[in-house]
């Protein structure tokens, strides 16, 4: 797989690619992660690549044109599955699209920045936009490397234990149940007596019990969908 | 306002800090952000923090004493607000929790990681849980930085413009409107013409309108809360 992401500060996202699982599947050729500046598609020597938004109102709009560029030569190179925008006013992502999105070969990832991109940029050759939630942050590189981050660990080898992403949250809509380690008493504290049973049985429906009930009270609408 | 992080990977989060708006707000001296490696409170020389889960199955599990180390001493140092878990198994990360966490003087934020914590942890020090929402990561570094940004971007002084982040997607429960900037026309592809009116009023009535079409088109369940 390889994931291309097109952003005005690209360097914002590099410790988190360097020191996260995202590293370890690249050092096992399992995905190639390309970061490219915007700026070196700008419409001019100063390097402009944003503009006022026509109508007036704060804040600056990045414009049609360099991104034109920048993803006309990427899909020279080769073809795309999605062409993502990562905005705020889009479907909110989740374990799902996850799933989805890493069984495609090749991804293009589009970082907003400032009040968004020119809206044509979004017509014209956007294949989908995802949001991480309904908040608001400074750019959307942090939403990139989340997606980024979500979709190569379900690449298969990528994590040591393939188990484990399978018992994690969402991946059943249920949450993970409670998980405790040593000491099994802690000033006092003591895990759930059964977790020492030795009865796996036992243990599996009191995990699965946890989890429907911890569901329940945290997260309900999960149980509705 | 101070924020603590603490982590297993804390280096994960440099170079966004770096190279974000949270950087300019520590130059300006609006917020500190501390950066904690967990493993420093490790419980033996070889800097163990982590451990099997009772019961059995995948995944390591941190271990309590470490996280009870590192949030003794640092509550030692000074009151906090919050001593929050970043954990998919949480009440989702909203703008309205951004808004109220941005008010406080001291947050601690701890970043799961592995099969996350020990349940004690959360029974015992742990005042808030955040998810960012339901799609499962290698850790709770990257949602760390996203409530990091979402909070310290609002803190007065921190934008450049005010009204920036006023007239963001979800302050007022809908989709931010479209936008466009120069030029006009792009290879045939027209602007919205009242958007080079001059005509203001009109302006904020279409805006106004778009804002609310496209959240009935993308997100109505905004409109239902």
């Amino acid at each position: 797989m390889q994931i291309d992401i097109i952003s005005v500060i690209p360097e914002l996202m590099e410790s988190f690619f360097k020191h996260s699982i995202v590293q370890r599947a690249i050092d096992k050729n399992l995905v190639t992660i390309k970061l490219h500046h915007l700026r070196d598609y700008a419409i001019n020597d100063y390097g402009k690549i944003d503009d006022a938004p026509f109508g007036g109102g704060a804040g600056m709009v990045l414009m049609i044109e360099p991104i034109d560029k920048i993803i006309s030569k990427l899909k020279q190179e080769r073809d795309y599955d999605e062409i993502i925008y990562m905005t705020p006013d889009a479907p909110v992502f989740n374990q799902k699209t996850a799933n989805t999105l890493s069984l495609h070969q090749n991804i293009i990832i589009l970082a907003g920045h400032y009040k968004g991109v020119d809206q044509r940029v979004r017509d014209l050759f956007i294949t989908k936009e995802i949001s991480i939630g309904d908040f608001v942050l400074s750019g959307g590189e942090l939403p990139a490397a989340v997606v980024t981050d979500a979709i190569v660990r379900l690449i298969p080898g990528v994590l040591g234990d393939e188990t484990s992403a399978l018992t994690d949250s969402f991946q059943d809509n249920l949450l993970a149940p409670e998980v405790y380690t040593r000491p099994a008493i802690y000033k006092g504290k003591e895990i759930p007596e059964i977790l020492r049973s030795g009865n796996f049985k036992k243990i599996d429906a009191w995990r699965e019990q946890n989890a429907l009930e911890r569901t329940k009270k945290i997260r309900p609408d999960l149980l509705e969908s």
